[in-house]
């Protein structure tokens, strides 16, 4: 009476396609029950080089060579974090993947797996499960990652629950903690376009009415720029986050675990063109909706807005010791000092910083 | 606008208190927050020595000095896996825990870490969650394991979604795939108990009619033997499972993926009579409830229908070369043959054999 673990009978390799399930777009999870699933997903989801045991067992096993393995979870919920009438199964098979996978990142860890818990309705269609695992396998597949095992079960929407494991390949994991005074603040990838994305889509800016695909994609899709996380590693970095709540609310649990003050610099997180006329677009469609909003900013201040508060980008911030010279990637946002929290241009910032999951409606 | 990982600001070591959340019973999730639960559940979940990075980061860090790391994930979902009327918070912690730390156990692992994603109602009473991790602490603690890291999120019931890490220390994974002709099979820990105390409680016979308290704690606080599938694995087990679906589902599944029949001798299965006087204590209860079901069976009948087909028990089946002398808490329940399937006695089971979680109702 229990989902097992993703199971199958042993075969192992490249992409595959799935077993025969018929007519299969116009199936659902209760005609080919929990073990059909589990058989296709695992023919739709490739072995990699470092799967000793893959799907199909009571539990996979993973070569870890460096001795030392990088764990973390991560839910996507329906209703929450996604709404299938936005995003795609295939966006929400890379979004579940890469949450997990920028997490090993932002410790300086490669990403090597996955673990993926999918809880799912009984009329769910076997095609959206599919295009699930391809988003899961292409997400992986920029990382450098495989999924190596999971469970299924029925709840009455979809739930996925995504472990990335990472390996260090001798590096020494990046904390939260370990900014000091002097060192750079510096970010890779974008900041804001997330949130600018989900705004457009809250406004209905969707269709022939889309004013920034990329925008909305980079809701939909986050790409963490996995490789910059091991590279800050490799260049020194002091301390590392993923920005999933937003930059100032990120680089806040930096300095309260480093016990240091961040000091950003407004000039080099002024909000580009793209993200100030999304910014118009969104109030635009206010302005014509019956709907009243309680905050109405300027296009500039709210796309600052996004950039400062938004969540979700999933790209890396971190603190690099003074004088690193960074890629080009890696652009300075700041400084770390002596102090607490974090100020921009010398003040706190006026919205409030973070997301509460218990408390936000 | 993510769960992040649970976090704790760097503080590692025994079991302490958790911080003063006031009157804290009378809380609930909303009240505290996410940041609060976090840092709540990270004081009570106490980091083990293999937790090289634990709660309060990005990701976690354990130390995996073998080289690879056995990793599986399993959800536990209110109104599909438990009852919050049945099960305490306790329990369900006791029983996430174990659903993955048997799959670890059953591969010939020992166990080392979980990771736990927790969703929940925001009118979640914060009591209820210190006793879930308490559940998880403990069961971690029968184990050897410890809680590393883990996700929180809302949703409208409690998800549970609990990744096991466990440590080969050296030895071969024991798959499913290994079992060959004239193996013994062999069973460590009960069968049916867990199935027995879901029937009791869904026959009401609690409290005052609680007739076998022990059947109903199976089912609740299942108690996997961890030790069991280290050992296995020493004395050469060719085969090993969790017996999550059911003994005769799950000795399919180890058939199939080893290409053989397993001959099961129904004197070694014969139920207790403690599991014969529940299955009469649940007849009994039918028979003066207005309640009709349209399967009765005599009780010797039904409890051997728990032995074969009951789910959840967590003990663990295993395939040994023939003349392998086994410890006393191995017990020969058959053999393994040429062909496929799994007989009783020669015979087919006449019961379905498991548990499909997108037909079942």
């Amino acid at each position: 009476m229990t989902g097992e673990n993703l199971r199958r009978s042993g075969r192992r390799g490249s992409q595959r396609r799935g077993p025969d399930l018929g007519s299969e777009d116009s199936q659902t999870l209760a005609e080919v029950g929990e073990f059909g699933l589990i058989t296709a997903l695992s023919a739709w989801l490739p072995a990699g080089p470092r799967t000793l045991v893959g799907i199909g067992d009571d539990a996979a096993v993973l070569a870890v060579p460096d001795g030392r393995v990088v764990a973390t979870t991560d839910f996507l919920i329906e209703g929450r974090h996604f709404r299938r009438e936005w995003a795609s199964a295939a966006d929400v098979g890379h979004k579940a993947a890469a949450r997990s996978l920028a997490d090993c990142a932002a410790m300086g860890a490669e990403p090597s797996a996955l673990l993926v818990a999918l809880a799912a309705p009984p009329d769910l269609p076997v095609s959206w499960a599919r295009e699930l695992a391809e988003g899961l396998a292409a997400e992986c597949a920029r990382g450098g990652a495989h999924v190596i095992g999971g469970d299924t079960a029925r709840d009455d929407h979809v739930v996925l629950a995504v472990t990335g494991l990472g390996d260090l390949a001798g590096r020494a994991p990046v904390l939260r903690s370990g900014a000091g005074p002097g060192d750079l603040v510096a970010v890779a990838g974008p900041l804001g376009h997330a949130a600018a994305g989900l705004a457009l889509l809250e406004a209905g800016l969707t269709g022939d009415r889309l004013v920034a695909r990329d925008l909305v994609a980079a809701h939909l899709r986050p790409a963490p720029p996995y490789e910059a996380g091991p590279e800050a590693a490799g260049l020194g970095a002091t301390a590392m986050i993923d920005v999933s709540d937003g930059l100032l609310a990120d680089l806040g649990h930096v300095a309260a675990a480093s016990g240091v003050r961040i000091d950003l610099d407004s000039a080099a997180l002024r909000p580009g063109d793209r993200l100030v006329a999304a910014a118009s677009a969104v109030a635009g469609s206010r302005r014509h909706s019956v709907r009243t909003d309680p905050v109405t900013r300027p296009a500039d201040a709210e796309a600052l807005r996004w950039v400062m508060s938004g969540g979700e980008d999933h790209s890396l911030a971190a603190a690099f010791p003074a004088g690193t010279r960074l890629p080009p990637r890696w652009k300075v946002i700041g400084t770390v000092a002596g102090g607490h929290g974090v100020l921009v241009d010398g003040q706190p910032w006026a919205e409030p910083p973070g997301w509460d999951h218990f408390s936000a409606c």
